[in-house]
């Protein structure tokens, strides 16, 4: 994890007292919500880019959005990174935050919007020359979610929302269960089609050699695992393939990134160009299959092994969240797409989320709290970029209205418009910042428009 | 109170389970929100007409809301009155529940939207021929300011509200802390002069009396007191004089009315007839003072007599609002207005909060929440009355813009025009209707107005 603001260049680090429950008044535990400020382009009265944090450390996300660098000049603007509570260092009861419902119970997108609106205020009350500043949020994926929320519910607060590859309709059902694993082998398809053929072996393979120890002990070595695989882990190693070839599909730009570690430019043509062969042994398939992933995990040759112990998202927060509003029906037959076949099972969902949490979701409540994708309707001011090269497109709010504004972004992965511009970026998503800027020129205040020129 | 709903002719009681607290997921205590339906004249498609209930039992609103059964036969609308959490018989906690703040804690204008919007959407999913109905909520005063804020929370469910005289701006501290009492004030004044100067008087001479024995003798018997006025009642036959004429200037109809209780026509003037010498002795203007206020509380002459420790609002509900989120700066000088003079002191009022209900007042929360009157920006599809005939005026939604219709009504009392037409109605009050139900027709489906024909 990038925890060093100072990798950040001029980014401060501030803090701000939030209520733990801002819909009632029983509870009156206050905890410390961490922002990053960068004001060094911001004139008075230039708009406020607020960036809504989402499951991650803040600072991730302040890299990721290179962008809100790169306007903050010809904006004036000032920037805002404010982090998700129950994430990064967030935790209103600090390493304790999980234990009990009375402490993790105040984990909600909601509780969150409340922060972004009681931060923002206070921003705006106390920081010299934000008066007047319009505010302007931003986020891309689960961040991008809220962002839109904030303007469905503080239309008074916020002027417009700018939403990279929120996958809004995959959490609120709206989706097919089989779209998002079919849209993550389309992109390992578009590379190769033996590639995402290697890739639906593994999982026969994997199973073939779980049944024995022999078959075991040649797993461990074939990934380099820092335990012994055995029948109580194997499902983690399972889940962490998959979830390697997931996040390898989102993150598919055209230059190295560096989100979770470094990732070469194109990693899922690298990831590839150890699975050209899908009719190779199966225990060449395998240490391919580790060659593949350590694109992701490994690129700089770091990692000395692989904790069985550790998934990308493993943070309780995002499980909880999983348990109570952000509910992804997710399915997969093994023929229209590259993974085990695996049904949608709400029921199995929601005893699992009771077992483990003591709630039960209800697939229903996002969708009635916030419109879903479809039924965005009766708002305005809102941007959505869609990147289609990313498996999460299918998910996101598809379809405008004299409200809210889609754009399409042929071959932009992951959140792509919001990065730093780069010289290797597809033209579609050069194009596609290019009219999110004149929406902007044309929302903020007029006055600042005469300022700006 | 009116707590038989068989006096509002085909009107069915309903209950429906929700949650104590919509934005958490710590506690999981359900309780029975009751509401009425109204569905004679629904037809297929047609529209919700869904009443936010506010501060009182839900069948009051409803007899006072004839608008809607009005309204319901034009526009084939299926009627639903809801109740408002810990008022009428909506109580989470039964009779306990203002003990302790775990209880009352979930009393606040989020928690009942939220209330609103997931019986709305039951509504919808489960009664025949509403899928496809729009949702236009109502409401008056606290209602009313409900009413606007569900389609600024969710855009997604509601296509429309509705609300007349709503005080936002009181409520949010936009307003002069002695606006409200020199409205009250100016009403009585339009009746006469020397009525207004009589109320004046009366606050110095129960000073007078209450001072000695003899005095307070005489108080009693003049008000006829159910209880010996003491000193340590005499506050509340101050406030509860306060009150009445508080309350007369709201509901100065042109018709008999029945509220709390039976109103005559015209009852500023009624009261004022008994007023209208403000020179006579001290001991008459007590008396005078008395047969004013019988107006409003004994106007078919069965109140034996008056209890101090009643007053019309005395419900726990309304004072925790008050001590939480409805915090209204009021003061007086005696000189622009009829009462006697005190200062708004805020931190008096939290710090008595505190001791009574463990909450400090925040008077900033309710305008940062939802943006207060003057700066409902960013909005749409809402309509606001404004009845100039009623000391809440000051308060409503004055100022208009593209996605808020605001009509004013230059002689309407409290929620005037959402009664049902009466012949006696000002000319303002059934142009404002019209003006009203133009939109309404409007903005109601398209495919419904072809039914409408």
């Amino acid at each position: 994890m990038i925890k060093d603001p100072s990798e950040l260049p001029d980014l401060t680090v501030h803090y701000f007292e939030q209520r733990v429950d801002h819909f009632g008044f029983h509870k009156r535990d206050t905890f410390r919500q961490r922002y990053l400020i960068y004001d060094k382009d911001f004139t008075e009265g230039g708009p406020i880019f607020f960036y809504c944090g989402g499951e991650m450390f803040i600072e991730i996300h302040a890299k990721q959005t290179g962008l809100m660098f790169t306007w903050a000049k010809e904006f004036k603007a000032l920037l805002v990174f404010a982090e998700h509570r129950y994430y990064g260092d967030s935790m209103p009861y600090g390493e304790t935050s999980f234990y009990g419902s009375e402490r993790r119970g105040y984990l909600s997108a909601e509780q969150a919007l409340a922060d972004y609106a009681t931060l923002s205020a206070h921003l705006k009350a106390n920081r010299t020359g934000t008066t007047k500043s319009d505010l302007i949020v931003w986020g891309s994926g689960y961040s991008g979610m809220l962002a839109v929320w904030m303007r469905v519910k503080y239309p008074h607060l916020v002027k417009l929302a700018y939403a990279s590859s929120a996958p809004v309709g995959y959490y609120s059902g709206e989706v097919p269960c089989g779209k998002f694993l079919k849209a993550v082998t389309a992109v390992f398809k578009s590379e190769s089609d033996s590639c995402a053929q290697s890739i639906r072996r593994v999982w026969n393979v994997l199973q073939t050699m779980a049944s024995s120890r022999n078959g075991m002990m040649f797993l461990a070595e074939a990934f380099n695992t820092c335990q012994p695989v055995r029948g109580d882990n194997i499902s983690n190693l399972y889940r962490w393939l998959k979830e390697s070839f997931r996040t390898i599909s989102m993150l598919d730009f055209p230059y190295e990134t560096d989100l979770f570690g470094k990732l070469p430019a194109y990693p899922v043509k690298e990831a590839c160009n150890h699975l050209w062969n899908h009719q190779q042994t199966e225990r060449d398939l395998m240490r391919a299959t580790h060659r593949a992933v350590s694109v992701l995990y490994n690129h700089t040759g770091e990692v000395v092994c692989y904790s069985l112990d550790n998934t990308l998202r493993n943070n309780a927060g995002w499980g909880f969240q999983a348990c109570t509003e952000l509910i992804m029906p997710v399915c997969s037959d093994g023929i229209e797409d590259m993974f085990n076949p695996k049904p949608w099972d709400l029921r199995r969902v929601q005893r699992k989320c009771m077992n483990k949490f003591g709630v039960w979701p209800d697939p229903n409540r996002l969708r009635r709290i916030f419109g879903g994708a479809s039924g965005l309707t009766n708002v305005e001011n809102i941007i959505v970029t869609n990147n289609q090269r990313d498996p999460w497109y299918d998910g996101g709010i598809l379809t405008g209205n004299e409200g809210v504004t889609v754009i399409s972004i042929r071959n932009g992965a992951h959140g792509h418009d919001m990065r730093t511009p780069h010289e290797k970026d597809p033209i579609s998503v050069t194009w596609a910042r290019s009219r999110v800027r004149a929406v902007l020129r044309r929302t903020v205040s007029p006055l600042l428009n005469y300022v700006l020129g």
